[in-house]
């Protein structure tokens, strides 16, 4: 992409990119001020004609054949016959919306194998994330893995903690009960840049290293008891994927011991994408998405953390004093507000539907407040129910826009009672070289001709 | 495609059809029973001497550069660089997925126009539908309707019943609340060809015009506010369609004052797939597909019901008497066993999760009881949480397979009390002419050879 922030510029409130552009958009505002007394009057006296009424509302009619004038200008989808269903097929989303994609942030990294691609949650409603648009982190590439040839192998450190290590096969993982859950996974690492006050332009960049799905697998806990694990020596698992990067992570026994953490096969109700992990990754619900290892083919369970190169030299916080600070896995408490936001235009003053999304890697997110003051004063959001737990919540809350200068805000408090932190009391503790954990409230300023500009409050 | 039967055979439970041939699991189980013991020890000997083991499990390896014996034979996607973050993308399944699709049932209307494709129940997962992968009902073919030049026009009958009607575009409706709910649609006539005890050979065919989606849009209830409505007058809405068959179907108010009634433009998380009628349709939750209107451009609301083509011809159900049965629209309980089902292979005894969906118009799916033995006895399923309000509940139970004939059946009840009926009720009442809103039991055959057949009890 030649200029990303271009891209992301040129944006009603709320409206997918490709097709509203400010001309476009100004032009319907404009007509609509202008002529829609007459314009609903000749509608409706084409309705009393018998004629389909809606469709004269096009600005663009097809020419009717002929030019008789008793003969409404239709548009071709209302006279005529359309595309066939699918004999066989797999559809795809319409080509208006082909600029609702997610995008590589130039010069991020050096290599696109290694790289990050963002989910632009800016054109996204409700929880559930596209399959198609999921954020992407990669450490060595994707691949197309052959199901019929991968292997999951379980096994312990030593025989005493693990008795009867097995290798399963994809055909018996899946035979096994299954469970299916809702759960966000985001990078350790979204909102990295803004860490050294580096305001990137949008939320897709800002907080894009976010996604949100239905996941089915079986629970390792159950693979495990299939194993004869020995709960008293086990105390960790490391997960190891199949890829070339090698990535291993240490979870703690307490989680899969809830039940919680899943081997899973499942997103969406489709199979894994090749991308998030096909045809097998882990499931660690809360847990920052490096944890979640992709094309999983080895479960090895220990009784220390083991401290691979994943977990000591990256995805560890630089504290202000030098020091690092290790297993901050869990996601904590984080909110954004996704229209208005960073590269949108708002075209015209009025009423306003301020959207966002809430999460906790700790449990339920409880409230959430919003500011178009920059904090001085906060109001109570909508939650869309339903409200799950480590899984994203999406909020609304009515705004009329008086054309000033506006400084907008969420804030969220999960069901532990943590309130997401602003910058200032955020770096008290944290300093400003980190690059992972950075959980601190969004600030989104809609400035006075309507664009909104990511900008940090001091 | 050329035999749905052919294509659809030949699977194992629980796993996508592409990957998965009855020769390749075989070999698969005849390889794991024959060396797994060995096969273990050699894995556990290269662990030992610090490779990477899962990958020894590959049944057919990338021979190793040189032939040396000391380095495993690795397959690509662990020693190579993989694929690239997209920098401009929108994703797709596995190529190893390429058979999970939507697929028309060959003969079964006349045009391509005017079909259906049908949804591969059997090999999705938890509730959501991908959208690729939805069912499509289409009366004249679908189209990309272009979202800046559609508009929504809200009248009334008379002037008194709606007092200011007004024209939307796609940027006014957006701009309003939105709100976000998972709900099911399915289609009167699915299950239709089993009235008849024509019994087709997959529940993709029996069960498939049945999807799943959160969708995003503004209550019906706000845009009729906005143009100031009278609900003492007006007490049915009129919902019609851009697209050529100009469908019409009338809605009562009770329905749209409770507020469920959505102007949805979102499917999950991104705009609404054309051929599920972007970019607005309406959403009905509970009520079956057809007044789901697509390519949405108006609603009147009028005083009375609006009997149109489309609701006094059909989807209205012929009884047994030779009457019609009207506006019978509400979807009552129903569930079916999505694996093992029709066009599966059982291919060994032993442990299989029984897994299937369950539905109501009405309300929440209260409780799915699960028969192995034709209906003699039941026991009660696991329900996925979250359990939601006219939306798919999906639910499992262990089962261990002896090796003779069973005959798997599930059967629902809402929340309401209702209880599925099975064949022998349903026909008490409705006989066997009708085409729509078949709510039966269904029953799975499971062959001696493990090959799974669809059957109907007398």
């Amino acid at each position: 992409m030649a200029d990303p922030a271009a891209a992301a510029r040129g944006r009603l409130i709320k409206a997918p990119e490709n097709f509203i552009t400010p001309q476009g958009v100004r032009a319907v505002f404009d007509e609509a001020r202008a002529g829609r007394r007459d314009f609903i009057r000749a509608a409706f006296a084409a309705a009393a004609a018998g004629g389909a009424v809606a469709a004269r509302a096009q600005s663009n009619p097809v020419p009717a054949e002929g030019g008789d004038p008793n003969i409404l200008n239709l548009p071709a989808h209302t006279t005529g016959l359309g595309q066939p269903v699918a004999t066989d097929g797999y559809g795809k989303p319409s080509k208006y919306e082909a600029n609702v994609q997610r995008r590589q942030s130039p010069g991020l990294t050096q290599t696109a194998q290694a790289s990050v691609s963002f989910a632009p949650l800016q054109s996204l409603f409700g929880i559930v994330t596209p399959s198609g648009l999921h954020f992407e982190r990669h450490h060595q590439g994707w691949w197309e893995v052959d199901p019929s040839k991968h292997r999951l192998m379980v096994n312990g450190s030593d025989d005493r903690i693990v008795k009867t290590p097995q290798v399963f096969t994809m055909d018996e993982i899946m035979r096994l009960p299954s469970v299916s859950r809702f759960h966000f996974i985001e990078c350790g690492a979204n909102t990295g840049m803004e860490w050294g006050n580096v305001a990137v332009p949008t939320c897709q960049y800002s907080h894009g290293m976010l996604s949100c799905s239905e996941f089915t697998g079986v629970p390792l806990k159950l693979l495990l008891d299939l194993c004869g694990v020995d709960l008293k020596r086990g105390r960790y698992v490391l997960a190891e994927g199949a890829d070339g990067s090698s990535m291993t992570r240490t979870i703690p026994m307490e989680m899969v011991e809830s039940g919680e953490v899943l081997v899973a096969y499942g997103q969406n109700g489709e199979m894994l994408r090749p991308e998030n992990g096909y045809p097998l990754r882990l499931v660690v619900p809360g847990v920052q998405g490096v944890s979640w290892v992709k094309y999983l083919r080895r479960i090895e369970v220990g009784d220390q953390p083991y401290g691979t190169k994943d977990e000591v030299l990256h995805y560890a916080d630089l504290m202000p004093d030098g020091r690092h600070r290790q297993y901050s896995s869990i996601q904590e408490c984080k909110s954004v507000i996704t229209t208005p936001s960073g590269g949108q235009v708002l075209l015209d003053r009025g009423f306003y539907n301020i959207s966002g999304l809430a999460w906790s890697g700790r449990g339920k997110v409880r409230r959430v407040d919003v500011s178009v003051d920059g904090g001085a004063t906060w109001r109570a959001a909508r939650l869309q129910t339903p409200v799950l737990s480590k899984c994203l919540t999406r909020f609304n809350l009515d705004w009329v826009w008086d054309g000033r200068p506006a400084l907008i805000q969420s804030r969220a408090t999960d069901d532990t009672g943590y309130v997401q932190p602003t910058y200032r009391q955020l770096r008290a503790v944290r300093g400003t070289r980190s690059i992972y954990h950075n959980n601190a409230v969004q600030t989104w300023l809609v400035q006075e001709g309507g664009e909104v500009k990511n900008v940090q409050l001091s």
